[in-house]
């Protein structure tokens, strides 16, 4: 795949997305969090953490060969286990579990800035793939 | 509850998220989607359409008496059905299913401005509760 | 679809799963629940009301036209919210909330014997339609 | 805790579960799957292999320390990723990821007789836990 498939989207762009490691149906991407992302009780807001979980586990599909052409995600589950804290980076790391031709599977682990686990996810995607 | 409490978080500032209506134990949201929260799709971030349905959820739950003092989610399921697009403001409509002492359950529908339906979700609470 | 389709599984037969009403893109099941049934706690097993409803909203979708051949489920998300007790007959509601051509999503509830909410759920499924 | 205490349930003879292993945090259960649980496409219903992965789930609770006295899921998302014969033997592996006095969430996997992935989960369990 081209560099320009891979460039960063908008939405990456303004939640300060990065993507710090791929391998073979994996991807790890972080989030340096802001205040803008502070829920009433002043801690990030579990969308956020939502968000990066289903970016990472959707770039990891983007490492599989056959390729990925086209994804969309299904369903997203997620388990919030220990509150991030506004300031802190947060390291989203996604794997592949199942990749079949019209859908993947994926699972995420979101950790803190001090390796504390804050959360867990899965998410189903419908695909295209490239063909072979 | 003051008003104080129900001021906007920074999260719903930044994203603009709009409280629309309350009743008893729902809670109606709108988002309106900008070219930020645009994935590499180009329709907007499922992650966006996650931080809308868990905050209207997290704002039904403020309507239920007792007064809940203090909620935090420990999970959070989402089906994604049609694509949002960007410019659209999407509406989410939050209700709480079950209310108990120390959890709650809420439901949540997100529609399109035309009425479509782009997802739902469902999300469970620990709470504090008011003393009767 | 001809009887033959919709004659009781060897599981439903086994669990007791009674089709007691059908729409378009709904389906009511019932379950009469036995000593069989009980986890350590004396009550139910949650993994008996998991089975209930993927029951009832994988028979919804087959009420849908064009015709739904083939199913199979991706994902099963429940929630949990009273008890059930032995002896007690679970009804559950399932209906389609999408019908795709390649994927169907489906919601149901389940109500205990006296109108409590017993549990929730929703699910995807991969569906093969007949030609219209 | 006593052997009563793990006796297996009224549930567990039934459906044949079978408790192969224990770790701190983890159990191992396995279920030798029957005609009886035959879905409409001849393969092992869905609700069945949620049953089992529920059990792994709940037994892995049990290992922890300060023990659990008490617990109740709230939630189960599964995905299932392969079909399950009927008449193979699957073997549920689940652990504890987060055990807090109030909560334990458990994640689990389902693998067939030949040790292919046959579905994934996860719960959120409300515990009571002995004193220290």
């Amino acid at each position: 795949m081209s560099e320009t498939t891979h460039a960063p989207s908008r939405a990456w762009e303004w939640l300060g997305l990065k993507l710090v490691e791929t391998g073979e149906g994996t991807a790890v991407v972080e989030m340096a969090t802001t205040e803008n992302m502070a829920n009433h009780s002043g801690v990030v807001h579990g969308g956020m953490i939502s968000t990066l979980a289903d970016s990472a586990m959707g770039r990891s599909l983007r490492t599989l060969s056959p390729g990925v052409v086209r994804a969309m995600s299904f369903d997203l589950k997620l388990n919030f286990i220990n509150a991030a804290k506004v300031g802190e980076t947060l390291r989203a790391t996604g794997h592949v579990i199942h990749a079949g031709r019209r859908t993947v599977v994926a699972e995420c682990r979101v950790d803190g800035s001090d390796g504390r686990l804050v959360a867990t996810a899965s998410a189903t995607f419908a695909v295209t793939r490239d063909k072979e």
